[in-house]
């Protein structure tokens, strides 16, 4: 039996066997973190920075799908996800905290390939796992990640806070996330219409709207970024419900309009190449996708010179007084209102039924 | 149509809509709160206190049974089994995250019931709701409870810092929880086999061990008496798994062997009532039940004389010298090893199978 194969049941291990065995390898490296796993809470040293905290859940079969998602895959994306929270409020995270709904059909090995996703993400952000909670579900895998992050008073950045005039920026690329979801669920029903007829998925020379969804980065390095150009952003939100959502986000609760540029949307060729494929008009997955977690902030138009030889930032709008209200400028010129149509799983939920 | 049967979908209302119907009557209270819901993350003012975290997660069919649980008592104990993490500490809980994975089958009125069960329980324990995550799932319903606390360093108890003479404490009584959940499931046992045969559940004159199942309290109280005494236990931890399981993970943990006296085990006369309806011995609930959320702590032994007026907290035994073991001293005299038996939700669940 070669060591893939190996499948120790939980039951065998009951609930803090199973939690020692996952979380023996985390070792906190953040000084305050004083009391990490194995309490009744976590213990966390004060410090003179604001705290800030998050609380993410993805749940099987709405937020991921096991049938395409590799569990290390999963990890980290449920880790990163909750990282970007923090992120936007331009804070670093810190402290990271599992909850975990599990059924018995998940081996041990199962959960540790999702813990190796964590502990990949922990590393490479810098954030201890300093707790959790695991036990049983009668159904699917509900993931529920916890974040501490901190940020000096005078960094923090909230999403009311743009001004009139500002420019809106954007991180990256968008769209690519949704592609790469288009591409799996295509790829997938292939699959199951194939029934055995060993039709392997097309995933070839997609490597990028892939990594996208499956394994997405939190932008601390944009953050880190700007304080070092001496740019703080008047307003700040992360992508994960599409740039037409977020942008109205910013928009409403900072009292203001905003005119965004389809034009500018940063659009990889992978993404826009998918799109086409998929009879779909590029820039609509960047508004409506999600799941980028690229970072959509203001800053005001005196700061521009310093941020403009960013090549990972882009300009693709302003603020504008709430009368002129919130718009999209098309390729052709018209001014149409802004709407977020995507990502609502509600909805989506209740199409599906 | 009456108030009770109204009933709005989910999906009238998407994401934000819910959040903001489920939100709008939490106003945050305490002054560390800066920013509560409305952002990517919640911000926390500095303080000098050290900051305890914790998670659970309560998921149906394992944790709860709607059939029986009325959601505003399920609210409020999702909330409350958080703060008695923070409590076991002996911190006083601040802040509280909900996530909540929902299916549709919940309309808004119900989702409100959980809420106002929340509200009863951040109102009595001075918590604010600062932030929280709601999504669909595809069965049933998951809720994850994330708990901020304080306490200044010197205040903090681990469990792992009892020492060898100390003497072993529980507040309250115990195995109550459990006899609820025995009564109540024998009673819908008794309803579904009846099939239409309108058979009402027998419940009357258990309102206490119903109590103790449904509607758990912290034992905030306890924590503020002790330290208005001047009374710092050595080691603490709640109640959760029964009290087997806690006395040795304090043991364990503080590398000490305890004995325990199944005499001394505060059992109130309605748990010992309907164990023997179940032919059940009483401390046996206590023990292995669970769900009692008391406290269970180490004192000092020259501190015993500040306590023992105390009508709410026992004596039930001491901690020994790693070698002697961890023991049960039955009420025949006979020392016999302690062991935890009880209540393992993922051992539970493969029973189930």
């Amino acid at each position: 039996m070669s060591k893939s194969e190996k499948r120790t049941e939980l039951e065998q291990l009951g609930e803090f066997g199973l939690i020692d065995e996952l979380t023996k390898d985390f070792e906190p490296i953040n000084d305050s973190t004083i009391k990490s796993i194995g309490d009744d809470a976590a213990v966390l040293a004060p410090t003179k920075n604001q705290r800030l905290i998050s609380t993410d859940l993805l749940v099987e079969g709405i937020h991921f799908d096991l049938m395409y998602t590799p569990l290390k895959h999963l990890g980290y994306k449920s880790a990163v996800v909750n990282f970007s929270d923090i992120v936007a409020m331009n804070g670093t995270p810190k402290q990271m905290i599992v909850g975990l709904a599990v059924s018995n059909r998940f081996s041990l090995e199962a959960l540790k390939e999702l813990y190796a996703g964590f502990k990949a993400a922990c590393k490479k952000y810098n954030v201890d796992l300093v707790g959790g909670d695991t036990t049983s579900s009668s159904s699917g895998l509900f993931i529920s990640v916890s974040i501490v992050g901190e940020a000096p008073e005078e960094d923090v950045v909230y999403r009311s806070t743009a001004m009139q005039g500002d420019l809106l920026c954007v991180t990256g690329d968008l769209g690519g996330a949704y592609m790469g979801l288009m591409l799996l669920e295509r790829e997938k029903k292939v699959f199951r219409e194939s029934k055995g007829a060993n039709i392997q998925p097309d995933l070839s020379g997609f490597d990028y709207i892939l990594g996208r969804q499956l394994r997405p980065e939190a932008r601390l390095d944009i953050v880190q970024a700007l304080k070092k150009l001496d740019v703080k952003p008047t307003s700040m939100i992360d992508i994960s419900d599409g740039l037409a959502s977020e942008a109205l986000h910013i928009a409403r609760d900072s009292g203001l309009g905003v005119n965004l540029y389809e034009e500018k949307i940063p659009i990889d060729y992978s993404t826009h190449n998918m799109a086409e494929q998929f009879k779909l008009v590029p820039s609509l997955a960047a508004l409506n996708g999600g799941e980028d977690y690229e970072l959509l902030f203001t800053i005001d138009q005196k700061d521009y010179d310093k941020i403009k030889g960013m090549r990972e930032i882009t300009v693709i709008g302003h603020m504008v007084d709430k009368s002129f209200g919130e718009n999209l400028i098309t390729n052709d010129n018209c001014s149409i209102p802004l709407k977020a149509q995507g990502w609502d799983h509600m909805k989506q939920d209740s199409e599906k039924k």
